[in-house]
């Protein structure tokens, strides 16, 4: 599966957010990264260039810190110049394939609520993509939210590195049983071209021994199930 | 009350529907329009001269055709750089002010909900302009729809002259009194700059006579009402 990240970010080159996530996504084969704003420095899209290379892509990815509740300009500017009417409505140029959203906030996600200091939630502030990907005819995935990277300790970046390239790479819909196989396929690929293939080896079987475990729980509760029905 | 009505449109000027809004709106006084992406053509925002202007409004209004189901890029800038966090959130510079958007769509409004080809509803895919009047302490204004122009006859395009001028200079709420009242002050403005006296004369006999015939009716249906209960 092929996936394209459109990152939108003004001053990319001082976000250590933006770095961290294209070290995470470019580790794994198959990521493409473009900073738009890098890319295109006058604004001036070279429309053809994106269209075409779009094609290629099963999964696009809008990738950008929250603005006044929305992408970056730039990202505004890539839609309106490169998702022509012919190409998203004549062409159905991006019919099936999937939208993400990696956003990342400065605030707390909790305060996303009603009741919370930024009232609207968001799914509801995303609307405009959603919406985006209704009228291409794509499938849109849950939003991607990247919270307040730069309070995170190293077992949260950890975490967040293992859950963003699951995220961009792994197969929808994300359940537990899809992101073990996806996670052992993709330790298998680094095997290949590693030396400590032992060491990697054991994550592995340690990951498929918990899988294991998984599904006798998940067996055991359909059987509970079965019988108070 | 002063209205500054701020529009993002990357074709302004081949734009019949923001010739026709803006035509509207500079008949009336306190009115002051800015195109952004004329004023600033390179995207190179005077970030004082903007601040210090919209401390002077009473209202604010975004105006521009919906790209995307979002505003133009030229507006995402716009917010950017001149909306700061000290400007908005330690200098308070807009609260109790009031926000309206003007959005002007090529479908129908009927398409905008679920089941419709847009499938989300204006008020959903406005939200991010909701959430930073929330964050500023702006009352937000319910958003004015302007429909598919280009079809519109002479009667609906005066209907929206009309709707169009009050959203921007009555005050809140748009009740039909307030909006009746706020009219004849208009005409009453215009007539004494006019030859034609007795004809603006005889409009503003003929709204208030109207006015009267609501309010009877009014206040009949609330004695119906308290006999009811």
């Amino acid at each position: 599966m092929k996936t394209q990240i459109l990152v939108s970010h003004p001053q990319i080159k001082g976000s250590g957010t933006q770095k961290f996530l294209e070290t995470t996504g470019k580790y794994f084969s198959n990521n493409f990264f473009e900073s738009i704003d890098l890319t295109y420095p006058d604004g001036d899209i070279d429309i053809d260039t994106e269209q075409d290379r779009l094609r290629e892509a099963d999964r696009i990815i809008f990738q950008f810190p929250m603005y006044w509740y929305q992408a970056p300009d730039s990202l505004s500017r890539y839609m309106q110049d490169v998702f022509t009417r012919k190409y998203v409505e004549s062409q159905r140029a991006l019919r099936d394939k999937e939208l993400g959203i990696v956003v990342s906030i400065g605030d707390a996600l909790s305060q996303f609520q009603l009741g919370g200091s930024e009232h609207f939630t968001l799914s509801e502030l995303m609307a405009p993509y959603a919406a985006f990907a209704n009228k291409a005819g794509m499938k849109f995935l849950p939003i991607f939210p990247v919270e307040q990277f730069s309070y995170m300790d190293e077992s949260q970046r950890l975490k967040l590195a293992s859950d963003y390239a699951a995220y961009i790479g792994a197969e929808q819909p994300f359940s537990l049983v899809g992101r073990t196989e996806w996670l052992t396929s993709q330790l298998e690929s680094i095997m290949t071209k590693r030396e400590n293939k032992t060491a990697i080896k054991l994550i592995i079987d340690s990951i498929n021994d918990r899988k294991d475990r998984i599904d006798d729980l998940q067996e055991n509760i359909k059987l509970i199930r079965d019988e108070e029905e």
